[in-house]
């Protein structure tokens, strides 16, 4: 159990009416104390494993269209009436189905040897045929995007890419590309499957999914992911003088033009004195089907609703509304943020600032802002807070908002954009791997800490931080 | 190329005649600055490594009773022939057989999700039919055993016991019990199906075949082990207050009494002096069927057959002969080993000494003898060369040899035990994840120098190493 603690004083109240001095001059000493007070609170409790553990142990894999991703929404609604949301409702939308079926992938000469691979999202199968073919290598997309007109008619294009290890996680933007269009590239010289090394940094034989998306007009082509080990072993077998031939078999239901319900999470710790002024805090609920998606985003849930929950248990409502989201459909196209800002687009003057978590496991290290500029010394003071936890405000103010919170951002809000050390992020992500042992203890209390930091400031601290 | 090089020397042919002095007082500057030759070549060498790519690229998992264990074969004697063995042959015998089939495990209740398992070896399946039932845990297999009569009765048993960590391996030791006859100690109280968490020591979403022999006269449950991850998602509803069911289908085929032809491929670099003494080098061909088997054991066949070469590749050949002996279906129980004893009983007391390398990936730390009291003075001279790679001799004096040349130790043959760090061993070990690039080159090298300089002080030194 959580013992409430005091927050707020009479002349808190006060400060929004005070435009013309900062928070950072005014309230120091009395609100850093109240923020001192939640992160002691947050860096000395398991809440947000508990709710991480929860939400993979009860729930596991929920991927969009499966009877688990029904069973995490119902899962989220209590778990916020649980935590102390004094709201929390649904809103349904509709997105694309698209269903995994098995898969056969080996190959085939010259020396036999089945691989561990993962349809990549959206993928056809291959209409219980076997699509069998020479293999052609393309060191990267762009290799492939430059292969002659019908230079692999029936063969197997594959991708050899390796992504590259970054603490920012920027190798996976040099990577991804593959993945979202390599198929229809393929496929536009004539290939009749396509291959590609995971988007991955990790040496272990798990694939990784992730979306990938058919252009228009362009034949729909199987795609799949390699384990990093059977790409290595795909290589090996290139460097011998024979042909490498390929066989996938794989049967993707046919969900063309079907559609299935999706359901963003909302609850909210509801404002005292501005209800309608909404601080957001986002994550998605969904994940892949393959791991349990502990660190993908179970970890943006465990903090998010922590966050919420620290924020409910205080003596007085902070002034504005805290809404945390919990995004429905993020690892198919970002589908529940953009339903958000859809239904939301009225009131989105009034959302003040967001931050997402959906990037893992590292410990944050960087408070990057995306505010206005009467803001940045209220933000920089309050970075000052976050210094003894090793984070240092970023000397940029363009932030958007990670993942789905981009889409906010693009709608008009604020945002915060905390980065952690990601190092090791795309070693686990959209694999089997990604597990409730892979969540860092140490790093998610520091992180729950922040992002309770963070909501209790900018819930009331009055600060102005739209443009 | 390999350049030979000049070893031999009119004086070490007079060794073997004096047996008052020892090497170490002897022929110290000369045949130590030949061992250094060598261990020089091999530190600077890929060999041992290629070796083990071309095992895991052109056969890959060469499981007894496979298509591949036969081509493992041909790969071997090839492989020996181009490296430059004087004679190569196969000797033949026979082993049971077993024959993975799919599994499909998943716990049912409270919370349905599906879990990463493998069946371990020699498990039966389930008949075509789904067997299901309440999990009832255990700590560990004396746990197990010490339950009540008909206590299982329709429940699986699942033990839990989580194997630990040590540079020498030793808590294989202490977990393997359970995977070997858990199974039936479990079936004695009435279980209907045997669960347990991997004999591994990652954290990774693979689980971790190995042997497991049923008990005569208890009935055959079908036994299996679950990723550490799973595993943890089991305990994990194990601590809700519902009971947890769990369901096993697995589909082994039914080899009942079927044996299978099984070959140790053996290679010799005969004698100059005496090609009737032989010193033997040991690894087994044989593998998992579920990674490429690098590690376990492609190290062992690539270090074994680099130190032949190197041998070979000498001006003049070593005194005594050198046989590399790529034993058969060792992870089924040591057949190629026993067999060997059994076709070559009548020649053991001319095996001088013997050394396997079966402990994968890490650099050796420790020589440890089982020799005769007057070759100990030479053990200790020639671990003196050893030393400035990281090498101490043991105190002790009773290795009878790892794995599959235990089983010629126990024949008699005198032996030493290279022990390397074996703290990620159980990473990898009997999974999907044992695949080329596990393997440390730089440890591999060094390892590599020191079986060949030992190859060398054995098969030339003269020194009687028997008891």
């Amino acid at each position: 159990m959580l013992i409430p603690f005091p927050l707020k004083s009479a002349l808190a109240g006060l400060l929004v009416l005070t435009t013309s001095v900062t928070w950072a001059d005014e309230l120091a000493s009395e609100t850093k104390q109240q923020i001192q007070t939640i992160k002691d609170k947050a860096l000395n409790d398991d809440l947000s494993f508990e709710i991480i553990e929860s939400l993979t142990t009860e729930v596991g894999p929920r991927m969009v269209g499966t009877p688990a991703e029904k069973a995490s929404v119902k899962w989220a609604v209590n778990k916020m009436k649980a935590l102390g949301f004094d709201k929390v409702w649904t809103e349904e939308s509709e997105a694309t189905l698209w269903e995994r079926g098995t898969l056969d992938a080996q190959i085939t000469a010259p020396y036999p040897q089945k691989v561990k691979a993962l349809a990549l999202g959206n993928s056809v199968g291959t209409g219980g045929e076997t699509v069998s073919a020479e293999v052609v290598a393309f060191d990267n997309l762009e290799a492939l995007k430059a292969a002659p007109a019908d230079s692999l008619d029936n063969k197997i294009a594959f991708v050899t890419y390796q992504m590259e290890r970054h603490r920012d996680g920027h190798g996976y933007g040099k990577a991804v590309g593959a993945r979202v269009s390599g198929a229809s590239e393929a496929a536009k010289k004539g290939a009749v499957g396509f291959i590609m090394r995971s988007v991955g940094t990790d040496t272990n034989r798990f694939a990784h999914t992730g979306v990938q998306m058919y252009q228009d007009d362009v034949k729909k082509i199987p795609a799949i992911a390699l384990s990093n080990p059977d790409a290595d072993l795909m290589e090996a077998m290139l460097t011998r003088d024979e042909p490498v031939t390929f066989s996938i078999t794989m049967d993707n239901a046919d969900t063309k033009g079907k559609t299935t319900t999706i359901a963003n999470v909302i609850g909210e710790v509801t404002g005292s004195t501005y209800p309608d002024q909404v601080v957001t805090l986002g994550a998605h609920l969904d994940s892949w089907d393959v791991g349990t998606g502990a660190v993908d985003d179970g970890i943006g849930v465990g903090i998010t609703l922590a966050a919420g929950h620290y924020l409910s248990q205080l003596e007085e409502r902070p002034e504005r509304t805290l809404r945390v989201i919990l995004f429905a459909a993020e690892e198919i196209g970002l589908h529940g943020a953009k339903d958000y800002v859809k239904k939301h687009r009225d009131e989105m003057d009034n959302h003040v600032i967001g931050a997402e978590w959906d990037f893992g496991n590292g410990k944050i290290y960087e408070l990057a802002p995306g505010v206005s500029q009467q803001a940045l010394d209220d933000m920089r003071a309050f970075a000052q807070l976050l210094a003894p936890l090793g984070v240092e405000m970023a000397s940029t103010n363009n932030a958007k908002g990670q993942s789905d919170m981009s889409a906010l951002g693009n709608a008009g809000q604020p945002a915060v954009n905390f980065n952690p050390d990601g190092s090791d992020y795309f070693d686990f992500h959209h694999t089997e791997n990604d597990t409730l042992d892979k969540v860092d203890k140490a790093a998610l209390k520091t992180n729950t800490a922040i992002y309770s930091m963070f909501a209790l400031f900018a819930t009331d601290s009055g600060v102005d931080f739209r443009k």
